[in-house]
């Protein structure tokens, strides 16, 4: 029994598991496939900003794997290490404690990217919302949701503003489709409140060029793209970056602050870190394949999607192909042939392809695309857009949800639910910028605070009365006594900081005793040390 | 301004609300109508369990607050106080760290119940997936594709069988229709899976009295219900009580021990803990409340739903409303009508109700009811639960997704996507029973457990080398030096456990430089130890 092992379920990986399955239907008995994937379901990412704005439902995007890979091996785990020297894979365990190792014939990596944020100075990876699969686009809607509710309810106009800023980083693809989204949404909802007034609701997109989709679409089309935005009232920001973010805040170009409660980072991403302990030719962190989809001088590992640098065509070895879902599709069918002709004989194909075209969605029925050189915008490339992907989503009974949750989005308003999971425990990342107030004295004492990198000021009464600095912790007292905030802190310069929440502050000072000692010294010094301060007044 | 604050967003709440705003229409100038929910949606409870089988989309159950109660203000946030000598109401913070105060002239408490576990030995708190709002529906159902999945790809025959065990404690309405639901998902879903045998599948209802449903139904539907579920071959444990858990089996009766990975108790509820500390008169924890739905001695705190205790009827002051939909739905327009009694003029209503009747679904197109003393089963009754609570949901376009999804259903297969959330981090309360193993040797070392009440037993090579108490933590050595388990663990008793995420642990061991130093000297002492015992050989 030979074993062909694919790990991702994405495009590249998915649509390689349909073609062998197609190709090798004979072999059956002989030849195993399959599977690992993080999710039992395959995303079908050009949807998911609709899944944001709700003109689909939640599950509309996605297919079951199970219904689509009928003679393929599943498995529904996270890759914990490649072994290429010993040919296995090693997957995380699930409701054991045990680690379950698979060996291969041939594989095939199919991993995708991540998105990567050590360029950024700092809070991207704590406070940007990402935008890449299903629960990212459920995380984002539930985040809409919950700022407007709580906006309505919010007495102080500064606060509700930020609640009703919305900012997203990156003007490409899914950029540009997201915020369009989100501008719908927040615009529609706000609409049944009569505590919000609509000229507070702000939405900016940030991106690095002087035109949107300047990657992907001509200029005409890009131009118009920006246009059409900024008629629906988003703010474009041209030529800046999204560098950092706080709690509050999202920060461009290092000096502009922008006071938002939500913000997302549509921008940078690298190969899946699984890939960089590999002992492959790589490149750009990617691995560097032939035209036959296989990895330079390894004839049992092939790649594919956005991990894989694969020429457009034999003739330009130079020029790759792009990380986007058209390429993966068309790859799959070249590297299922090849793995077949490796494991039983024929001849080998090789991969060339040029784009189809492009196409983005706008919201609001609006849309521009590029296809076969002829440029489309508006309403008729909307339509073509609906159109073009209810053909190439797989799975008929995913076409048929499509469909009509598009028909029924026109005839009843799509209900806006919070769909919250139960509340999380644990540690948070927090990133904060020069001059931040952390908390207010006077707040309700949710946190104890660990300074990670750089240093906070303690103030009481508009008075600085001491800094503290890496290390050291903050925010026991009221957690211990169950008060209010004694003082106010205050970000002093760029820093980073570990909130343990009140709960499991608790949990560890009843199991840990040598922590309570530390934490009840810490408290009486602190305490004689404000004596003093008074006492020398 | 008059303000009534009503709190919680379940059927006596929600329908308050509604009848509020009919009654008061006139006068919306002069009184705010506010309520408090948890969740921004209201839940349809008796539709719940449709959602764990897939017959109804995951947000068929519920409508958003927003569009049934146009004319309320909507607070969603959790209550954290009620302070009933001020009139005032403490809201958790939400985006910020300020707790909100609202004051009230009205005060309605529709706060509903919640589980009640301390009646257990242990465990059904730490491990019985709890079935009582949507999240939990949810969760039970991602449950069920979760162990089916891992089922298919589990080696061990035993581990595949506790995998493919599903136990629910309680045959009340809630227990019968949640575990027809889980039968016919499991069973469906299975099929699907060329390497899991059906015989495997066990699905088993554990019911304290010898016939199901025998508070709701007549004796002779409730041994229909019965016959019906064992017919579908789901086993029945009668005159027995899921007594405790563990992470790995269900406990019955502290002695029958069932290896399963999912158990769901529907059993026990309680007054919300809140009601607890207002100083109100009250019985079984419940708020004494006259037919006018006024709380004793009074006049401004009003109660409907489940956390009150209001008589059927003013001649029969001692029968009490029972906790279902049926009653709180009844009582809300006197509710409503009281209090616009209290705060204009006009004469107060008394509450009286006779049910009209109990319906519960049993999965596959069947259904029990008594409507008017009717007795009907079967096929007829299906069909009758169905129309009935479509009319009863509110909302028009509720009840219009509702019908599309059963008819769809009809059609087209659901699909069995996993909705994950994001892995959590944070502390996991665990609960063991006498001789289970917690870890073997060579298992991956993925948490670090601290004893909070019981002991363990260390285990090397079938030699037990030490026992460790309350108090005492294990398992740092493999998250200290990356490697595999040394040796075995097992509960010597029964035992609380506290286990800290690998993730988590290097957080604290980073941040708190004393915990560190007293995890390295114990790692040390522990291997001198053990060379002292190979040495002693």
């Amino acid at each position: 029994m030979k074993k062909i092992v694919i790990l991702g379920g994405g495009f590249g990986g998915v649509y390689t598991a349909i073609h062998l399955e197609k190709q090798l239907k004979k072999y059956r008995d002989s030849i195993e496939i399959i599977l690992v994937s993080r999710e039992n379901y395959f995303t079908y990412q050009p949807m998911l900003a609709e899944v944001v704005g709700g003109s689909i439902d939640i599950l509309d995007s996605v297919t079951c794997l199970r219904s689509l890979l009928k003679h393929t091996s599943i498995y529904i785990r996270e890759v914990t290490e490649i072994n290429i020297d010993e040919k296995t894979v090693t997957l995380s365990p699930n409701f054991s404690h045990k680690d379950l190792v698979i060996n291969y014939d041939h594989l095939v990596l199919g991993l995708g990217s991540v998105t990567d944020f050590r360029t950024s100075p700092g809070g991207l990876a704590e406070h940007a919302l990402p935008f890449k699969d299903l629960s990212d686009a459920i995380a984002l809607r539930n985040r809409i949701i919950d700022v407007i509710e709580t906006a309505a309810q919010e007495p102080d106009l500064e606060e509700r503003k930020a609640l009703l800023t919305f900012v997203v980083g990156g003007g490409g693809f899914s950029g540009v489709e997201v915020v369009a989204e989100i501008n719908d949404l927040a615009r529609k909802k706000a609409k049944s409140y009569k505590t919000i007034d609509p000229k507070n609701i702000r939405v900016v997109l940030v991106h690095s060029k002087d035109r949107l989709v300047d990657r992907e679409l001509s200029p005409s089309l890009g131009t118009y793209c920006g246009k059409l935005l900024q008629k629906r009232g988003i703010e474009i920001l041209f030529n800046s970056r999204l560098t950092s973010a706080t709690p509050n805040e999202a920060i461009v170009d290092e000096k502009i602050r922008i006071k938002s409660r939500t913000i997302v980072s549509t921008v940078p991403s690298i190969a899946n870190p699984l890939i960089e302990q590999l002992n492959l030719e790589k490149e750009f962190g990617k691995i560097k394949c032939d035209s036959h989809l296989q990895a330079k001088n390894r004839s049992d590992i092939w790649s594919v999607g956005d991990c894989a640098l694969i020429p457009k065509s034999p003739s330009t070895p130079e020029e790759y192909s792009p990380p986007t879902a058209q390429f993966a599709t068309r790859q799959a069918p070249i590297l299922a042939h090849n793995i077949k002709s490796s494991l039983l004989t024929g001849k080998r194909k090789t991969f060339t392809f040029k784009s189809l075209g492009q196409m983005a969605a706008l919201g609001h029925k609006r849309a521009v695309a590029e296809i076969l050189g002829v440029k489309l915008s508006g309403v008729i490339a909307w339509v073509v857009w609906r159109f073009i992907y209810l053909l190439k989503i797989p799975g008929f009974s995913a076409k048929f949800r499509i469909a009509l949750s598009w028909f029924l989005d026109m005839l009843i308003p799509t209900d806006t639910v919070q769909l919250k999971s139960k509340p999380k425990k644990g540690f948070d990342n927090l990133h904060y910028a020069d001059g931040d107030t952390i908390f207010y004295a006077g707040d309700t004492g949710d946190y104890l605070y660990i300074i990670v990198k750089g240093k906070v000021d303690v103030i009481k009464e508009d008075v600085k009365i001491t800094t503290l600095h890496a290390g050291e912790y903050f925010g026991e007292m009221a957690l211990m006594s169950d008060k209010k905030r004694s003082a106010t802190i205050k970000a002093s310069g760029s820093c980073k900081i570990l909130a343990i929440q009140k709960e499991d502050f608790d949990v560890l000072m009843t199991h840990f005793s040598d922590l309570k000692d530390n934490f009840t010294k810490t408290e009486i010094e602190r305490l004689n040390n404000a004596k003093k301060r008074v006492q020398g007044d």
